[in-house]
């Protein structure tokens, strides 16, 4: 064993040699920091050529080197000091003996790599003799700052909304009797009412404050108390008071939508039927007018073409009923009409009858039901005529002539829904992430059976590999549906249609990422995390249905892929999928390169982490597979296959482009985001997160981006090293990123997340 | 565009050409296939020139010439009758008028390409006007001969346990408060007791009939009922009187273990610690002899070192303590200890403490709790003194020397509950697979337009996806388990460390798989789902725990891979990782081949679908992991690397290399079974299963086969296109596949699956 004593300028570059050459990740360019640090030090020419001998990456130090390093470190007795500004480089200089004196400067050839190679203390803390002086959290970064970038121009309405929620009646409570949860959410709903939450998206005039983008972030908060006064209060203000202030015009505003939003008049929105869920354009009630009466039919045709699921159901005096409009003979298609379902004293009105849903996986708070309407009477005035109406001399006008593009016009109008049911989701991982996350720091298992403290579970790779990924990618939807809600608010007619598209594709992969999150933080917390009381259960029974209601994923990601398809130009939304024959008429070109080797081998740590690579990646397989449906598309149909069984034989690939694109798409948006933030400091935080967002994703579709040669094997496998690598870089600070959430101490009642 | 008029001798093979070359999966072996039938007919030359021409993979017909077939065959008007014999084979006699007369014999050589390519309805139907003349799904296997497959030898017991479970006593309802749902499962215990299944496990002394197999087929059924009824049926025999069974020695059989199996006694296991649950050897409740009283003190010391999370806490007089055992002052390692809790009225016996856990996700029915003992006395003969005792003269004694070895032994004969935990886990599977396909069957949504009746949502590929896999899994973990638990309760000293290596793959692997598969079945069944009366949303909740209890998944399938690593022959279950470290000695070599590119390319489907290959797939890559943890734990321990941060740099490593063994194992087992089999058709059938289970896991792991370059990018891309086809030639059968479960249809309440 070569055990020879260097000189003091060979020594105190040992540990920093031992520490590259220990791990697996070492690249060209860190061998070049560490090069041009031996090169500006004063060493004799000896030591430099010595150094330089043991820095080349094609003839690495043989391991008994790299042993002795290791004895010469241990054989020292020194202890590395967590706490120093520059752990490695003080530790290193007490191995030489260069730093005799106390509060000696650190020597700057040392420090030069430490910086440069973003050296932190998790890397190498296991291949030294660690004297602790600091928690197993790192407070470099304050949870405030990163609270204020995500409340970003709404801080003060959340700031505020959060100390409300410090009111007693939003405390929370194990519920199993659903009636009882019922009445809860009921006075919640109604309390939030009374201080002008509900109407915050509508105009002033209406008691509101005209901000649909802090109404959302507003939306995201109320998750931290509970599913079911989230859902219960979308229901009644964006679902029943939205589709009036959407579907209606000034009459009904002036007449119901201030009642709404003060939760005087309750309402459902009856869409859903038992047999048409999807398929919102196949329901089967009627509503037909009679000239006779000047009034609307609403009826329910057969038993089971009742209204279904309908939140608030059970409590609601006013429903926005979705309809076959029937005038004179004649089907106009699917309009929405106000119907009274209960009277002043909530019996229910003549022909209507509703029964309750019953016990749910979750959501128990919130009073699902069925309706049947047995030729139910309305004044004509009641048909929600924005987009469709029946004048005095009792004929159907529209502005908008085709019956197909009316539909999804008055559809598309309720997409502020489906990015708030995202926000929502994104608020119960943040719950559910913050709560794993504050036991994984605390819950300690198993050792190395001479220490006498058992290791952090937060210190497990697989345990970091589990929670932090979901971390970073809630910071990027969180950024991405607040830059949605804006784009909805503005858009205009011309760009509505992408806006739609975008949302489709947002709220399918977002909530599907919940689920997933929150199913890890359960598992993450073991049978701890199975109690009632930790919050976990209920959030992930919460937020489970959000994959279906207001739009099933798998629909949801098709309709996407065909907006992306036919470029949001044309009416993707078809459920014909006749418009996508009209690709094949198309010309079609793709970049069809045989990739530079240079770059599908390309396993360099500034390249992996380059978020131009990241974004590249993530946009050309949208691209590829845009292409390749569309040639498909126009394969099939040039051999005669028809477009219903057409789109049939390309579903999966369909589903993978709709996932796909919106991946790439939070990936623009977040990036775009990070760019803007003038804290250098917080900028690198934030890339940090975008790299492992990006690089978890391109390797979790790594056999898609292999079979095409766009990365090589070697590649694929540096970027799964790297997504391991970088929750390990993430690790110390897991906390202030949590915190960073903003979650009130008094919402996080798990007992597991208290110290 | 061409409209030749062709001879009967080419037009009666056009709709054969365009099935084929309408599809994408065309392979070489189809061609040959074709060509034969062509040579063996009696055609002109002209006639068998201008067929071949038109079978050239390199020369494909032109999508014009393709088109004018499809218009040939619309143009006839004839309709595909699909409860034709040989369907395909009709069709073309009708449409080139050889088959003038009613119930003429099939063209040989038609069905020659018919039976030999495979070719079913659900692969053409959507290419030809079709006469439905059946139902939605065939009845050609019938599903109790399937069901006969899976008892096997236990179908006698379960036939009669099946018939028992029609006892109003097991009738499903919603239970939501736990209280009332705790004593109801408690009486379901109990009933299930005086008929002997309890003690199913047992010797006849005792009440049983020693069948451990049978017991574990009937514990899978009790998931039927419910998830809670299974667990606290578990706890009360499998783990508590399997502890005396197992741990104890005859004195304790006596005593205790029938009035166990008759319920008469009800017991708990008190393993888990608030502070350690997997770490089972840091337990701190201590068991101390005292000489002077030839007694064991039970204590627990510290408030958090209580028990915890114990099933059947709120209704035991018993509890099976694992306690750390000091004779004379020396610490012995864990052993278990009989404490009694509750007197004969149930009140709580002095120095014990029990508090309820409260409301969990799922499995309510079971009552769980924390215990705390205070210097609670027993007689010196409760210590479970099979493999370590205290003598007469207050001596402690044990025929295993080896501490370590001593405490595995113990942990090992609870194996069974490992085994158990993963069939109930399939139970729960098979019954949301059973659920979620019957609605899918019934369910439409969306239709072509000019079609009046919309879609069954069953005929969607993406949710043939979504359940078909899960379906084979189901089959493939059925079978694997049952030879698991014949292979446990036969197994020796020798071969019990293998077991043990198994169980916990197999557990975490199938217990993981069971989760994903529920939550799949959920969604598919949409908001459906989400309704407690359907069943699933218990499913889901209860089986969820299942990934952490009797083993965290983790933590065992790292216990797996070391016991794959070190051959099943030292003590790999050592927490202290430095058996690896004797790897590191030892030779290591691995077939690193360069793989032949006729392998890595080949596409053709004998070749995909040939078991061989299959197995071999998953073999190789248990292999390589193996080879390269090994490699990986040299390489670190000679550059000086301790042992416990060594495991967690490869920690991520073996979990993977846990997976791939558990996923090659069931696949090695289920093959033998099916090789079995004799019954051709129904060979046929199992063997389509075991495909799909395979190349569905070699599709998962795509990246990793095309990073070690064993398939190409373009098998990888064939491996998926023949997941998806397969899930589409099972879907016919998706019926007979889950009735072949053999649910009984009183357990199955959910309305969703009546018709």
């Amino acid at each position: 064993m070569n055990t020879e004593k260097h000189t003091s300028g060979i020594s105190k570059y040992i540990p920093f040699l031992y520490v590259i050459w220990a791990d697996d990740l070492l690249s060209a360019s860190e061998i070049a920091v560490f090069k041009k640090a031996v090169e500006r030090d004063s060493l004799t020419e000896a030591e430099s050529s010595l150094l330089n001998s043991w820095l080349q990456p094609d003839h690495p130090p043989k391991d008994e080197l790299i042993a002795s390093w290791k004895q010469q470190i241990d054989g020292s007795g020194i202890k590395l000091v967590e706490s120093d500004t520059y752990p490695l480089t003080s530790f290193s200089m007490k191995l030489s003996q260069t730093d005799d004196s106390e509060g000696e400067t650190p020597d700057e050839n040392l420090k030069f790599i430490e910086i440069n190679l973003g050296i932190q203390p998790n890397h190498y803390r296991h291949l030294f003799d660690v004297q602790r002086q600091r928690s197993s959290v790192a407070d470099f970064y304050d949870p405030g700052q990163i609270d204020l970038l995500l409340k970003g121009e709404h801080t003060s309405q959340i700031d505020v909304f959060r100390e409300f929620l410090s009111d007693p009646i939003f405390s929370w409570e194990i519920s199993t009797e659903k009636d009882r949860f019922r009445m809860k959410v009921l006075e919640q709903v109604k309390h939030l009412a009374t201080k002008g939450y509900g109407a915050m998206a509508y105009d002033k005039a209406y008691g509101g404050i005209g901000n649909m983008p802090a109404y959302a972030g507003i939306f995201e908060n109320l998750m931290f108390v509970s599913g079911s006064l989230t859902v219960k209060f979308g229901v009644q203000f964006g679902l029943f008071g939205g589709s009036i202030q959407n579907l209606g015009t000034k009459k009904h505003h002036d007449r119901w939508l201030r009642s709404a939003g003060e939760a005087k008049t309750l309402g459902c929105f009856a869409m859903t039927e038992t047999r048409h869920g999807s398929n919102v354009r196949g329901i089967k009630t009627t509503a037909t007018y009679i000239e006779e009466t000047d009034s609307i039919i609403i009826d329910t045709p057969g038993e089971n073409d009742n209204k279904e699921y309908i939140g608030n159901a059970l409590h609601a005096e006013m429903a926005t009923v979705f309809a076959q409009l029937i005038v004179n003979g004649i089907n106009q298609g699917v309009h929405a009409v106000l119907v009274r379902i209960r009277d002043d004293k909530g019996k229910l009105m003549p022909g209507v009858r509703i029964e309750d849903n019953g016990d749910k996986l979750g959501l128990n708070g919130v009073d699902n039901g069925k309706i049947w309407f047995k030729n139910v009477s309305v004044p004509r005035e009641n048909l929600l005529n924005r987009f469709g109406d029946i004048d005095e001399n009792g004929k159907y006008t529209s502005a908008i002539d085709n019956p197909n593009k009316r539909f999804f016009t008055m559809l598309g109008t309720l997409v502020g829904g489906r990015i708030c049911v995202a926000k929502g989701a994104v608020g119960g991982a943040k719950m559910a992430l913050a709560i794993a996350v504050k036991y994984a720091l605390q819950r300690r298992q198993f050792n190395s059976g001479e220490k006498v403290q058992e290791d952090l579970i937060m210190d497990y790779p697989s345990h970091q590999l589990r929670l932090i990924p979901s971390i970073a990618q809630s910071y990027v939807y969180h950024f991405t549906l607040e830059q949605m809600i804006r784009d909805y608010t503005a858009s205009s007619e011309a760009s509505r249609r992408k806006v739609e598209t975008q949302a489709a594709a947002l709220k399918a992969l977002i909530t599907d990422f919940a689920n997933k999150a929150i199913q890890e933080c359960r598992e993450a917390c073991g049978g701890k995390g199975y109690l009632t009381e930790n919050r976990i259960a209920d959030l992930k029974n919460d937020v489970d249905i959000f994959t279906t209601f207001e739009g099933d994923n798998t629909v949801l990601l098709q309709l996407a892929a065909k907006g992306v398809l036919t470029d949001f130009t044309s009416e993707f939304n078809s459920d014909s999928y006749g418009d996508l024959l009209k690709l094949a008429g198309q010309q079609l070109s793709d970049r069809l390169t045989t990739f530079n080797p240079l770059f599908t081998n390309n396993t360099d740590k500034e390249h992996l982490f380059d978020p131009d690579f990241q974004l590249e990646a993530l946009r050309y397989r949208v691209r590829r597979l845009t292409f390749s449906a569309a040639s498909r598309i126009r394969r099939y149909a040039k051999k005669g296959i028809p477009p219903q069984q057409l789109s049939l034989k390309i579903q999966t690939h369909l589903i993978q482009l709709g996932k796909a694109y919106g991946i790439a798409l939070s990936y623009e948006i977040f990036s775009d985001f990070v760019n803007r933030i003038d804290h250098d400091k917080m900028q690198f935080l934030f890339r940090k997160l975008g790299s492992l967002y990006a690089l978890y994703h391109i390797h979790s579709n790594a056999a898609w981006y292999l079979e095409h040669g766009y990365i090589s094997g070697n590649k694929s496998k540096a970027i799964r090293q790297r997504v391991e690598r970088l929750c390990t870089e993430l690790r110390p600070h897991v906390v202030s990123l949590v915190d960073g959430y903003g979650i009130p101490e008094y919402c996080i009642t798990a007992p597991i997340s208290k110290p």
